[in-house]
Formats: C-alpha cells, structure tokens, sequence
C-alpha cells in the first residue's frame, strides 16, 4: 500500500506543484482546498481541475471568515499593486490572511489522521514570498512540535509530517521543478484579483512573473476559461 | 480600552466558565462557536443564548468536516458508555476529533488578529478529561509558539496569549468556580448525545456528573427547552 499524504491545493502554482511533488515522491495523495472567502475564488477552479486530470482525492472545505481583516477577504482593502519583490518583505501586507497557514495545516491534520496519511504537504515558500509570517521555517518546525503532541497519530509514535518542498526554492526554481513534473502552468491561478485575466501588478503576479521570467519560460496563464 | 480576548464557546460547561473567567479578568471577550458538524448540535444553541445572555459578541464560523473520523461526527461510531474516569484517559477514545484544537486555536487567533484581541481563551482541561492528546499542557506550549511565530500579531511583539485556566483543575472545582461567577449551569449542554436530555452514560455526562457530585452541587441540565 502506498503512503499517503494530505496535499494543501490552493490551486495556484506552488500549491500544484506540490501536489506534483508528492506524486513524484511515491505518495498517494489526497487534494485538501479551503474555501475560506477569498476573493480569488477561481484558485478553487483551477484545484478542481487538476485534482480531477490527475484522478486526485478532492475535498473542498468552506468556512467564511465573518471577520476578515485581509484584502484577500475583502474588497474594501486595497490589493497592493507595483510593489517590488524586496518590498514585499519589508513589512506584512495587507494581503496577510491571519493564522491562515495554521488554521490550513490544522485541518490537513484532521483530514491525515483519518486518512492514516503520514505526511502533510504544502507548497509555502519562504524567498520569493509577500513576508507572510506563516511562510517561514522556524514556524513549520512549531507548527511540527504542536501537530506531535496535538493528534493521535503523534502520540501514537506514528508520522504526520509536513513537507514544504518549496520552501526555500526561489520562484524560477519552482517553475523549472513544475515544468520538470507536467504542471499544467495555464490551469494555475496566483493573482490576488478574481478577474477574469491575472491583473499583473500585485504581488502574486509579480513574483510569477519573475519566477517564469527568470526561469527563461513562457508563462501561458491567461489562457484557462475556468 | 479593555484589553480583548477570543473566546472559544462550544456551550458545554467547561467554555461557560471560561468565558465567565475572561470576564471576571477584565477582558472585552468575543466569543467563537465552531460548528465542526458535532452531532450533539444543542451544545451551539447553549453557546448562543449564554453569549446574548452576556451581551457577548458571538461569532458561528460553520465548516462541515467532510472526513469525520469521529463518534461526535460519525453517527454510525457509537459513543463510549459508562467508562469510569479512570479508565477514560488509559486510551485516546473514538469520541476524539482529529487536530480539532488546533483547528479551534488557530481560528481563535485568526479572528483574535482582526480584533486586536491580546488573548485567546480556551475551556481545556487535563485532569478530569477524555484523554485527548490535544488537551495537554506541552501542546498548548507548542500551539503558543507557533502562534508567536506564525501570525502577525506575535511577529510584531503584540501577545496573541492562550489561556487555558481551567487546565489543571478537577471537575469539581470547575463546578465550584463556575458556581462562584454565576454560570448558568442549566444553559450549558456536556453531552456527546444529542437528544433531548443528557444520556448520563457518555464520557463528557460522567465526568460532569462526577464534579457536580464531588462539589456538592445538584446538576440542573434537563432543563434547558433550547
């Protein structure tokens, strides 16, 4: 029987090849997207679409926050726009969506234990990233810590491990490992807009564009009709 | 300005009385029901009269775990029935939900950030309790530290701080202390079961029988039409 894991899919790019990741590393995988209100639903369209191509286990949990506090949640909150990557992680941003990782990886475990999967993947990146506070190693070694002592499959002596296979990988590189796997690129949504095309200026667009740009590709985003 | 705190209500008798804590301390407490799909549902109409009773901001975040893995969301799972106290913490039973206070907790601190709340309040208890490993105080050590680490508020240096002052008493001195506040015992619902009255044979009806025995107090829930 093969080993399993619980794959956060955002349905972006990273989250997807992640998803790519763990299939390469010989586990079956099961999709986990969480419907928290963001604004960018059609991330959630490009998750359904692959999770089916690669005959994925999918499950899409919905919880709207009521309290927002993000401009990913909400629309009265500017997204910001032209910033440069090294701005990007000089404060948090606006687009900080609180405890999100947490509250992700909180139900992946949930998800894991009744899976009896032992390992957690998530394609958080922690060099070409918006200064999420959430995307940094010391804090998924923490998040390690709670989950050992939090679930019965951590007490029980068995693994529950989170992967972040990208985390220290530059965006070109995760380009370059996508185009590697077969990642689909133009059924990936980053941009922070729920537009019908990628607005360009924020910073998921911004950071996908140097990524593709500096891994010498060709970025077909743009041409999904999800 | 009082100083905030989140409230983690689920209605039973041990969140009452730490919401009446919160209180008692001085905080401005909001309270947050999570609807996980628990099959004992009255204990959220407890929640939600005992939080307007306080004129307590109240928050229901609902998201169905679609995985249950659960007696309290599976029904085809039976409850555990007249397990002594003892006998209850010698395994973690099927009445455990997976990583659910780490899913409460991290909720907690997401909406504890757009509130500026300071604390997070948590019922939790690890003497009189169903031996749920994510009720222990080592992993609400780690759940701290992931929180200092992974969300705004602990990066920036502002206390995101759980409290769990129930954690090491006895049921019965949960009794006493939420005699001592004024918590309306008969609007609070412990029981795995959701019919109409408590079954009294379920772990969460013996242990609260057991601290209403041993503080010397008649437990008056049956009474509640909610």
């Amino acid at each position: 029987m093969n080993k399993k894991a619980v794959v956060l899919l955002s349905g972006g790019l990273d989250s997807t090849t992640a998803l790519y990741v763990a299939l390469r590393d010989g586990f079956q995988a099961a999709a986990l997207t969480l419907d928290y209100g963001q604004l960018h639903q059609r991330e959630i369209n490009c998750a359904r679409v692959n999770a089916e191509a690669l005959a994925v286990r999918h499950e899409v949990v919905r919880f709207g926050m009521p309290w927002k506090g993000s401009a990913l949640l909400d629309p009265l909150i500017p997204v910001p726009a032209g910033r440069s990557p090294e701005a990007m992680q000089s404060t948090i941003p606006v687009t900080y969506v609180p405890a999100r990782n947490t509250i992700f990886l909180a139900m992946a475990a949930s998800y894991a234990e009744t899976l009896d999967a032992e390992a957690l993947f998530i394609g958080a990146n922690a060099l070409d990233y918006s200064g999420y506070p959430d995307c940094r190693p010391d804090y998924f070694n923490a998040m390690q810590a709670a989950l050992n002592l939090g679930t019965k499959a951590g007490v029980e002596g068995r693994a529950l491990t989170i992967h972040t296979p990208l985390l220290r990988l530059t965006k070109a590189e995760i380009v370059k490992l996508g185009q590697s796997l077969g990642v689909p690129f133009e059924r990936t949504w980053s941009c922070y807009r729920g537009s019908e095309e990628p607005c360009r200026v924020c910073d998921a667009c911004v950071l996908r564009a140097k990524g593709f740009e500096e891994a010498g590709l060709q970025d077909p985003t743009g041409s999904l009709s999800a």
